[in-house]
C-alpha cells in the first residue's frame, strides 16, 4: 500500500505492519529529548519506573535551554538535576553553559536528528525535525521517561494532511509567513493528531531553515508532526552536520491523504498572528500602525542564521525606536558565532538591539524580556496565547524576522517593505 | 583649615561652613540616581511627599539595569513604573532596552558624573564615581526621593582614612586586587561612615577603570565614599565623555586624616575574597585548587573594557572547562561594542563563554546565572554575602577579571600566571 511520509517512517521503525491511520504501533526511537523544564519531571518518572539506565547514552539528549543562564534558584536547581542525571547516565549529549543552544535549533545543526528518524521530546516543538524528514513529536515527560529507558514507544498512526506550497516568495516573506497562512487557514485544531506533509514546488525551493520553521509550528495547528521530504538539499545539510548514511525520503506516489490544502505564496504579504491564538492571522497591512513595546527575534522558530540575516538586512544602518526593546537571541552558539563573523551582531548592536545568549528566553514567558500589563510585543516565536510572554494583560503578535525587525524600527507594526 | 577631598567637595556644595567630621551640612546635589529596583520605591515616596516635579530633569537619572531584559512579570511592572515616571517628569536621562548599561559604568562614560560632583543614588555602589573625584554615596529610596524633589540633602561630614597606594602592579593584579587587599586589611566595617581617600604613586598610576573599581567597593569596607583626586588622567577621561569645565581636584596639604593605611602592590598575588564576606581575603595561592561551577565576568565593579581585555587575554585560544558556565556581561552597550570591535567578544565566544547583554545579572542574585545549592562561583562582582548569587548553600569567591577567567579555564581557582 502506498504510504505517506509519516507512515513510511513509522513502518521503518516498527516490527508491526503499518496499515493506516488510527492503528497503534510500537516503534524504535532514534532519539529522546528533554530540557531543563521537562527533564527533571522525566527523571523523576524514570526513577519511579526503577529503570537501571537509559537505553542508549548516545540517544538520550538533555538541553538546558529554557531558563538559562539560570534565571533563579528554582531554575538553577532544575539544571542541577539535569546535570547530575546526565553524569550518572554517562550521557554523551548534555548541553549546559557555553554549549547550550535552543534545543530544536541545536539538534539539527549537530546532526543528532535527520531523515527517517523517529524522535520524541518532552517539548511541544519537537516537531521541528520534520523539516529534515524526521517523524518527531512532543510528548509528556512520563512518556519521554519511558522512551529514555526503553528506546521505544507507541504511536497512533496519524492521518496526513497534504500541504502543497506553490508560488513565489516575496522579499520579506518566508517559511514563517507560509506557516502562519496555513494555520490561519486550517485553525489551531486543524491538524489535531494529524501529520502535515509539505510538498509542491515551493516546498522544494524552501531553504532548510524555512522548512524547520514550518515544521516547528505544526503543533500550532494541533499537528502530531509536520514533515518535509528529505531531498538533496536535506542530505547536503545533514552531511554538513556530520551525519552519514542519510537517504532521500519521500511519500509513495498514490499515498492516501485525508485532505489537501494549497498555500500560494505569490503576492502574499508578511503574515501576523494576532492575539491570542496563532490562527488569528492577518496580512501585515491590516494591523499596521499598532504601536509595540518590544520586538523579539529568536527562538526555535526563527533564531537561525537565515532569520538573523533577514532581520539584520532590515536593521542595517537604522535605529530601533526609543520606545521599543528589540531583543535578539541567536538560537545556538554556532549561529551566534556565524552572526558575529558576518557582522550581523555588529548591525544589531549599532541599531540599539539587546543581544543575548542562546536561550528560549521570553518566548514562553521564561526570562530575558517579559512583558508588563498593557505591553505589546511582536515576536518571531511560535505562540501568542494570553500571558505567554508575561502579564495576562500583555499581547504578542507573531511574525517572521523581517516584520519583527521593521516594527522595532518603526515602533509599530509595519510592512517591512515600507521601512 | 586644610580640607580632605570629601570636606572640600561638600564645602563647595554647601552654604554652611564645613568645619570637620561629624558636622551635619546641607548640600546641593549634582545628580540623583535610581534603578529599576529602587526607583519604584523612591517614586512612591516622591508622590507621598506631594512633590510637583523633580528639581532638574537633566539631573535625575533612572537606569533599568538590574532585572533587565525583564526577568519576570514583577520586574516588567517595576520597569513600567520607572518608564512612566520618567515620561511624566520629562527626564532627559532614562535608560531602558538597548540604551541600558550597568548604572555605575554607564554614568561615568556618558559624562553624567565627574570631579567635584555630589551624587546620591538609591544603590549602594553609587560610591563608584569617587573614582573620578566625585563625592558619591548610596542612600535609601526615601532620601533619594527627597533629593529628586529638592536637589539637596544633608550629610554628616565623614572622617577620612587616607589610603596610600604604592609599589608596582603585577601582570594579573589590578584595582580589584588592591581594593580586596585593603578591605581584607581594614575589614567590612573598617571605614564605616568614613571616606576613603586614595593617594600615593600607584593611585596616580592607576587607570580610570582601576580607580572606578576601587571606589566602587568603598561600601564593602562600610565607606560612605571612596575618593580619588581628579588629575590630568581624570580630566582627559571626563572631557572625552563630553564634560566641560572639570578642574583638577585634590585634598589640601595638611588635611586631617583619621588614619593612614598603606597598600603595597609589589609582589602582591591576585586576591580572592572567600565566602561569605568581602574582607575574608586570601592570596590566590591559598585557595587554588577549589573547583568552581561558574565564573562571572562583569558588573559595576569589573565590567569595563579594561576588565574585558584582561579576561580575554587569558581566554584567548583556550577553552572554558566543560564543568563551568563562564558568563560575560559587558557593563554598557558602548563597552559591548568596543569589545566587539577589538575582537574580545569573538575570543569569549570561541572559548565557550556565554555572552549576555549589559545587566547587573547574577551579581545580586537577579538573573542570568543564579547558583543552585552546593554550587560555587568565582565572580568579578563586589559582594559574596551568603546567598548573594542564589541558593543559601552556594558560595561566591570575589576576584579580578584575570583570576576569574583563569578559573573558568581550569575549572578551579588558580593563579592566572599558571593557566
Amino acid at each position: 500500500m502506498p504510504a505517506t511520509l509519516a507512515e513510511k517512517i513509522l513502518q521503518a521503525h516498527s516490527d508491526e505492519q503499518v496499515t493506516g491511520p488510527g492503528q497503534i504501533v510500537r516503534c524504535r526511537l532514534s532519539l529522546v529529548l528533554a530540557n531543563d523544564i521537562t527533564a527533571p519531571l522525566a527523571i523523576k518518572s524514570f526513577k519511579k519506573m526503577g529503570a537501571a539506565g537509559v537505553f542508549d547514552k548516545d540517544k538520550v539528549v538533555i538541553v538546558a535551554d529554557h531558563f538559562t543562564p539560570n534565571k533563579d534558584i528554582a531554575s538553577a536547581e532544575q539544571v542541577k538535576v539535569c546535570r547530575e542525571f546526565a553524569k550518572a547516565m554517562g550521557l554523551t549529549h548534555y548541553f549546559e553553559g557555553g554549549n547550550v543552544g535552543v534545543e530544536h535549533a541545536l539538534l539539527p545543526e549537530l546532526g543528532l536528528v535527520g531523515p527517517g528518524d523517529v524522535v520524541i521530546g518532552a517539548d511541544s516543538h519537537t516537531c521541528t525535525y520534520g523539516g529534515l524528514g524526521a517523524f518527531a513529536t512532543g510528548m509528556g515527560s512520563t512518556d519521554v521517561a519511558g522512551g529514555m529507558a526503553l528506546g521505544e514507544t507507541w504511536f497512533k498512526v496519524p492521518p496526513t494532511i497534504q500541504v502543497v506550497l506553490t508560488g513565489e516568495l516575496g522579499t520579506y516573506v518566508g517559511g514563517k509567513d507560509l506557516m502562519l497562512a496555513l494555520i490561519g487557514a486550517i485553525g489551531v485544531s486543524g491538524a489535531l493528531y494529524k501529520a502535515l506533509e509539505f510538498t509542491g514546488p515551493l516546498a522544494a525551493a524552501l531553504s532548510i531553515e524555512g522548512r524547520l520553521t514550518m515544521s516547528n509550528m505544526a503543533i500550532e495547528a494541533g499537528g502530531k508532526a509536520g514533515l518535509f521530504p528529505a531531498d538533496a538539499k536535506t542530505l547536503e545539510y545533514t552531511a554538513k552536520a556530520g551525519r552519514t548514511g542519510d537517504k532521500l525520503l519521500a511519500a509513495d506516489p498514490g499515498a492516501a491523504y485525508e485532505r489537501t490544502v494549497t498555500i500560494n505564496a505569490t503576492g502574499m504579504e508578511p503574515q501576523i498572528a494576532c492575539p491570542h491564538l496563532p490562527d488569528n492571522v492577518k496580512p501585515v497591512s491590516e494591523v499596521a500602525g499598532l504601536p509595540i513595546d518590544q520586538a523579539v527575534i529568536g527562538s526555535c522558530t526563527n533564531g537561525r542564521i537565515e532569520d538573523l540575516r533577514q532581520a539584520a538586512a532590515i536593521l542595517k544602518g537604522k535605529k530601533v525606536s526609543r520606545n521599543v526593546r528589540c531583543i535578539v537571541l541567536p538560537a545556538t552558539p554556532s549561529i551566534w558565532r556565524q552572526a558575529l563573523a558576518e557582522g550581523l551582531i555588529e548591525t544589531f548592536m549599532d541599531a540599539g538591539c539587546v543581544v543575548g545568549p542562546a536561550t528560549c528566553g521570553p518566548c514562553l514567558g521564561g526570562h530575558m524580556g517579559i512583558l508588563a500589563g498593557g505591553e505589546r510585543a511582536i515576536a518571531t516565536t511560535n505562540r501568542n496565547f494570553k500571558g505567554r510572554m508575561g502579564s495576562l494583560e500583555s499581547e504578542v503578535y507573531l511574525s517572521g524576522p523581517a516584520a519583527a525587525a521593521a516594527a522595532a524600527i518603526a515602533g509599530e507594526i509595519v510592512d517591512p517593505a515600507k521601512v
